[in-house]
């Protein structure tokens, strides 16, 4: 099965929240994604005037497929990745951005949000939350010890006879 | 065989190839190539002071493969299509920009030159070529007549006996 890399939950979840939130309030773009590489949605917020939101989980994984796609591209140009994307259309902007090497910040926003806000804003956002998932990535992994395989193994022999 | 959605040369080539070359003079960039939607490239430019440009035949098809993919993602959010991409890496920009419903421009850069600057300039450069391009599509296909398929039979018959 396929798994997020990241596990974003608890105290951590709560803060990168935080930071999602402000970002919307400070730009004053649609919807917020983050998404990691493999395209689950890590957290994601929508303003209180945006109703109908498109299916966010839809857009992550093509944000994510998108920008593992693109890579062939930027190593046959001599860089390492991009670390941002824009798509433009006629009524609105796709903006990527890369948080560290395992998430994706996602903007969707209309046409007549200033593009210069959104980069500084989103810089000073991925700073903050790129140091919240690197510090969840250096938690020691839970490690369940012997008597826990024990245990385990002895109340499910007990409960299949 | 696939074969390019449109067939530039002679006196329409020519013109295509003048408006590269000032749009390169005028911005600073690297390097432009002018690609159909299927990856064939159409004509194209490398500044005098850039060696060694990338394969452009395989970026040209990496290109036209990513604004196809990007499609759904456009759909997704009500577009009709993405018109502009843009992909920043650490040293350098990949922009590609609709020319019409059949080519992309895409222009490859450093990172000292300005985007804005790219951006206008890039607009005037499209609507000329843009305009080439729907002469040529506009224009009568060469049709062969009776005559021709009679002749071309016989002579066919006349050599294999």
């Amino acid at each position: 099965m396929i798994e997020p890399t990241l596990a974003l939950y608890g105290d951590a979840y709560e803060r990168v929240d935080r930071h999602l939130e402000e970002l919307l309030s400070n730009t004053g773009v649609r919807y917020c994604l983050l998404v990691d590489r493999k395209g689950f949605v890590l957290s994601h917020k929508e303003a209180i005037w945006a109703p109908r939101p498109p299916a966010l989980d839809s857009v992550a994984t093509l944000v994510a497929s998108n920008a593992a796609a693109t890579a062939a591209l930027a190593n046959m140009l001599g860089e390492r990745t991009f670390s941002e994307q824009i798509h433009q259309g006629e009524n609105g902007t796709l903006y990527v951005e890369s948080v560290g090497d395992e998430a994706l910040l996602t903007l969707i926003f209309d046409s007549n949000v200033p593009l210069g806000r959104v980069k500084v804003q989103t810089k000073k956002t991925i700073a903050e939350v790129a140091a919240i998932l690197k510090e969840i990535s250096e938690m020691p992994a839970v490690e369940l010890g012997d008597d826990f395989s024990q245990g385990a193994s002895a109340l499910l022999d007990d409960l299949l006879g």
